[in-house]
């Protein structure tokens, strides 16, 4: 019998490829998502670069060229507890992927609504997982999507374990003893606080009522297509290129096919970890054949691939495409220069092998800007969402 | 002019004591609640073993006692942001006592929809405050009312300081490096859990916005009256013996009161940190007066008095009061002994002398139970509430 696994939040950026990815493996999968990344997108009058199709006809197409059903359940997990609950008992699945958070740093910061809109939302559909896993007694494998940048980017010169780091804590007569702790979090945007808060809360769940957990600290993703997502047009993922969705590689490529500069924020001097979509897939795949056993600890793996200076990023595309480079002022609240020391030993030790940035990918990503660049709204693009009123000023004459 | 300090949950066990006090000390006091606490005693059928007054007739009385007035707003600050905001816009409060969150780890652990209702509470209600002080681009000190229940009850040797701890981490050639982390949380129920996510989102305001921020980490709070709650008959505090919500010393002395054996759980073995509640609002005026300055990192006190484990409290109780001692299994799920040492090295640098439990006010909290002992409900004492299914059968037999 197949597995049955079910993607909270199927229909987003990450979600969609991942749940194509799953079928095409065999697996027997249901997506839970309330489209709510499309009421985003109206709310700021973007849309995709790529051209997306409705949920119905990316699953119709799906069932035409792999042979294989996904169903789909329209519910908010944040909001409808006793939908969340009916629909987890009746598949009981093997395993869930929870992608259904609101995932935009920028956004988390544009307003008090959107601040608050993130966080309940993403802290109550967290929660109301976890609750109804344990009220239904369900022994389902939870994989949770959470970020690297809960660390936050001022981590001085020591490399970010799979979760746990190993220190020295003073012990009663002041000695040292040896202990393991939680590598600590400071996150940089509400986004980012919310997914080092869920992380409490994976942690609390595992520990008193045994759920198995794997959480994954992802990088910032890049690229748009997948294997599966490249077998037919209405299968085609997500592309964001706006302040607010577009991640910085993304919005770098876009910026390169439409002939405007490359806006780096600051300095460049800010080091980020990053994935392809692709390898997004993969280690989930990875995450689901290797579960932790009852009563163990939350597994954490580092799902990245490389890190890179965003400064090296642009002068990557720029080199690729021939585009310029501008610096601009940052609306960010951070340093301008960080060391960013991450591992991904855990995936490594299972087979993980990254694609990396140099490699032609990375052209793809750039042919795919091009030929939609007619969609492409040139002024969506400026990252506008500002850290603090002090950012503001920045922002403005630099954009 | 006197301090205008605003009072979120002053209808509470603490929360009404600490606004009377600072009325007392001349501030000029806003309490806003939503007397979700009332609420919660109908939910329960229990009520407060002392009679407390309706908050209008506490007001009254307050006025006549002391020639004060005091302010009230009947709102939730989880749910009415708008409404917050504006009387936060109007008051402009020099400082802002949060006590406005669901307190009771039992209630939290009851069922899927206490743990529910108890995340999404005491975290919409917090997160609305900060976002607003934000908004409002508010300087208000901001005191909030955290637990030394963060932590968990397995820190094995290391002393608990004030939030901040001295470490050493791997450096990157493997030597070890001097480091300062917060305290590792590990928090023994959803009340608990949600305190440690609360710290994060304080970190969080207090980094990007700098916002002036003190944490409290209190202990479990004992007595009832206060300086200015014994001035009246109306003035009353609340006296919580119920399983869920009395705290382990009152609903011992209750239990001694009405003749019932004195029920510990487990083996009593269970260390933890206690505060008598009049110090509570001596802590609370100490911290309004030395806020942290803008910029500065969160500030945060341990607010206790002493550790003492659960069987010498059983002890001291039987000897004061002639009671016996019955042990029952334990409903929570958790170590069957612990070491719990924790610094208060803060509040005593600025003066904080604790009352201890073996003074004269244990005395005064076994006669307000003798004297009330009528408005007793037996059956409400059992700790009923289960961390797990597991713990069931322990507690079925037990009391």
């Amino acid at each position: 019998m197949s597995r049955s696994v079910m993607v909270l939040g199927g229909d987003g950026f990450c979600g969609w490829p991942t749940a194509l990815s799953l079928s095409s493996r065999g697996c027997d999968v249901t997506i839970i998502d309330n489209l709510s990344r499309r009421g985003i997108d109206a709310e700021l009058q973007v849309s995709s670069l790529t051209p997306i199709t409705s949920m119905e006809e990316r699953l119709i197409a799906w069932e035409e060229v792999s042979g294989k059903r996904i169903a789909f359940h329209n519910l908010d997990i944040a909001r409808d507890y006793e939908g969340l609950r009916e629909v987890l008992d009746r598949r009981r699945p093997e395993a869930i992927v929870h992608f259904a958070e609101q995932r935009a740093a920028p956004y988390s910061m544009k307003s008090p609504r959107t601040k608050r809109y993130t966080m309940d939302n993403n802290i109550s559909a967290t929660h109301n997982l976890l609750v109804a896993l344990v009220d239904l007694q369900l022994d389902s494998h939870l994989v949770h999507l959470g970020t690297m940048g809960v660390y936050g980017y001022d981590q001085a010169d020591t490399e970010i374990p799979d979760g746990y780091l190993d220190v020295k804590m003073p012990g009663p007569g002041g000695e040292w003893q040896d202990r393991q702790i939680l590598f600590p979090t400071t996150p940089g945007s509400v986004y980012h606080l919310t997914k080092s808060m869920d992380h409490l809360m994976l942690q609390f769940y595992a520990r008193n009522d045994g759920l198995r957990i794997t959480d994954l600290h992802q990088g910032i993703v890049w690229g748009t297509q997948t294997e599966e997502t490249r077998k037919d047009p209405r299968l085609v993922n997500r592309f964001d290129y706006d302040g607010d969705y577009g991640t910085v590689l993304n919005r770098f490529l876009m910026q390169a096919a439409i002939g405007h500069p490359l806006t780096v924020h600051g300095c460049g001097g800010q080091t980020r970890a990053f994935i392809n979509i692709q390898d997004t897939t993969r280690c989930i795949g990875i995450a689901l054949d290797n579960p932790p056993c009852r009563g163990e600890r939350v597994q954490i793996f580092n799902q990245v691939a490389e890190t890179l200076q965003v400064q090296g990023l642009a002068e990557l595309v720029a080199e690729l495409t021939g585009a310029d480079i501008a610096h601009v002022p940052n609306p960010r609240k951070e340093a301008a220069k960080n060391h960013l020391c991450v591992s991904n030993a855990g995936f490594r030790s299972l087979g993980f092998e990254p694609i990396l940035l140099r490699e032609q990918l990375l052209e793809e990503t750039v042919e795919i800007a091009r030929h939609y660049q007619a969609r492409c709204v040139e002024e969506a693009i400026p990252a506008r969402s500002l850290w603090t009123p002090d950012n503001q000023s920045g922002v403005l004459e630099g954009e």
